[in-house]
């Protein structure tokens, strides 16, 4: 056990060190199941796209040269060779003073270099007015103008949304490697907590933790393994711990870390047998009792039982060591500034961390006021908070109407 | 069919006003599988929380006035009468000048009325010195104090993050009331177009728009069910519409809508004996050849083929409505200021997008450079742009230097 609290950041560190990103292999999937998965390999085109020369209009396919010198009332008139199929090769042939009908996508006519966009055209029985000369190549996208044999598209570590799959089946790809996503075990600890639709027996409460941290695990990129309650019980902790290793990449526990004569998990965790304590007590308010140990090339988390703390401390720790192992950028925190509509304390000597709720005043200033019962236990904290204030070590306290910054806890903006 | 082409707003009011929130009812799901769903009930809780008078802190459960006078140098001497269980109601009983352990989470103690924080106490055998006061039901949490029995904790209609699942767990809650999911089928038409991971003919290209709006329509909270590519044939477009309707809530197609002779999806839509049209065409660039319709009570959208342009339509126009069946509240799109890095041109009297991609330039300002080839069909365009630019109808250009707008393609914050 370490004596000295660590900083946040040296935490940080202790755990990202450990992380080496890719480390869990990837897999092949199909391409509809790629969506908010991380690329696992350089995508080099296997084609030319276009595959061949493209009319990006609806027009006739010309020799520019033949359209020289056409203005709005001074036509050209070309007699209509024929029409090009889309979707197949042309056999027909453009020759002088002639045009093919063309649709956007179509293959260029043999003989012709440039698209006349029908919009500059009158029909004419089997002729085309031209009231518009086009230069060489107008409206004709080249054979692999827009990517080339050979080129790398998409690199590794990108993050695949709708317009990054669109450029993949573009490229025919249907199947492509992307990085595993990280399975989180999630158990929660403690005598007096039950699992959610039991019956409540007196004394007791309901669990939180697994329920709140196994979601935020889903938010954070990783597949969560809900593994449900334990006692805080040597033995049963044991089990429990060997079992969630062998079924997960990573362990995220909560509870049994107070100051209280029940400190089991970091316990139940030295008792395993490859175990490294990595990190015990962060000096950071709230989320102090957490305990971060490796196992094997596993990371184990255990988080404080309070709710607000352990979401708090996930969303500081857990949450970017997801990512990294997922292959994911760690993003930053998306952050507001607002005005302090209360003073908010720091704890001596440590960082803290203070709940606010985001509103609007009457002149549309963001204020940030203090959710109540954040050090009590309250669970409401969780759903009343929009995010957190962070309060240096060396600071004492942020007065009402100082700027401060918010870090939400959602992905998104806040939106009054 | 209208003569007059809708502006975008008209096609958002024609498209919104088929939908009612909630018309595809709801569904009873377990609480793992609640994360990103919406609320279709209010949660109202059915018990006290905490449901006993809680202590919130570890230390000793007291009777507030045996601590009166307590003070760093001159502690106040309680005699030890046992421990609190956790996880059970306590037979112990605190009577005058005494004091029982307790750990944060325990009920009370009968007779005691206030837990002293283990950090303001030395233990001796049996007896602990209190070096500070308490007030009456310091460090309790009462019954209810955190929610109250009856009360409206979560209200219809909430999005579902890490922290309302929290609540509702506390609630002992296991299965809730979620709107359903839209289904929504996705189809390409061409002659031209092939699936990806088949081998490309000569003169056909791979199909991009099927891939990048199913992603979308997922990326918008809606479940995709991609059908896949189908000719411009009229017989053939009517049973995939036919099938398409069938399985799913709401169509989006794209291709067969251009000014070209090849305006199939249209014809093949108003063949459809219940359709009715609520939209042919509207004033932007890109996007104008894009048809919406009502088959029965179901939404059936017809995008450009052009992939770019698709992507756009269907961020302006099906996103929202897709969140909207989904219960969900169209988010505004997350904006960013920045400069334009060239001049950016519109298109006569229709409203113009200008894709972008976005970069810091030296000194740390947001530059937003307009992507070429986007109006060429090159599919590259998707990939780079990060947002667009919207140009009014009345506005002919946009300066380079100029500030502008970025409406970003991502939910998230860009970030260099």
């Amino acid at each position: 056990m370490f004596r000295r609290l660590l900083s946040l950041e040296e935490a940080r560190d202790a755990i990202q060190s450990q992380i080496k990103t890719g480390a869990l292999g990837v897999e092949e999937i199909p391409l509809l199941e790629a969506a908010d998965r991380v690329l696992a390999e350089d995508i080099v085109a296997m084609l030319d796209i276009p595959p061949f020369d493209r009319s990006t209009v609806d027009g006739y396919a010309v020799r520019a040269e033949d359209t020289f010198g056409a203005e709005d009332n001074r036509p050209v008139t070309l007699k209509i060779c024929g029409t090009v199929p889309i979707g197949e090769l042309p056999s027909i042939r453009v020759l002088k003073n002639e045009a093919a009908e063309i649709v956007t996508g179509a293959p260029i006519a043999k003989g012709a270099d440039a698209v006349v966009m029908v919009e500059h055209t009158e029909r004419k029985l089997d002729c085309v007015h031209v009231f518009s000369a086009v230069a060489k190549h107008a409206n004709v996208m080249k054979t692999g103008g827009d990517i080339r044999k050979g080129e790398t598209v998409l690199k590794r570590e990108r993050l695949l949304g709708s317009r990054e799959i669109g450029v993949l089946a573009a490229l025919g790809i249907n199947k492509l490697k992307v990085y595993r996503i990280p399975r989180v075990a999630v158990l929660s600890t403690g005598p007096e907590i039950t699992e959610p639709g039991k019956k409540l027996p007196p004394g007791k409460i309901y669990d939180i933790n697994a329920y709140s941290l196994s979601t935020a695990v889903l938010e954070s990129g990783g597949k969560p393994i809900y593994l449900g309650v334990f006692q805080d019980d040597l033995a049963e902790l044991q089990t429990a711990l060997k079992h969630a290793l062998d079924s997960s990449d990573m362990v995220v526990t909560s509870g049994g870390v107070s100051v209280g004569p029940k400190d089991i998990i970091p316990k139940a965790l030295i008792s395993l047998r490859t175990a490294r304590l990595i990190l015990s007590g962060i000096a950071i308010k709230p989320g102090k009792p957490t305990t971060a140990a490796v196992v094997g090339d596993k990371l184990v988390f255990s988080l404080p039982g309070h709710p607000t703390s352990a979401l708090l401390v996930f969303h500081l720790l857990v949450r970017p060591a997801i990512q990294m192992m997922a292959g994911r950028k760690p993003e930053e925190d998306t952050e507001t500034e607002a005005i302090a509509a209360a003073r908010m304390f720091s704890a001596k000597g440590r960082k803290t961390f203070v709940m606010v709720a985001l509103k609007l005043d009457e002149s549309h200033r963001i204020l940030a006021k203090p959710v109540s019962g954040g050090d009590s236990g309250a669970i409401t904290t969780l759903a009343k908070a929009d995010g957190f204030v962070e309060i240096p070590e060396n600071v004492q306290f942020i007065d009402a109407g100082e700027e401060v910054v918010v870090r939400l806890f959602g992905p998104k903006m806040w939106r009054p």
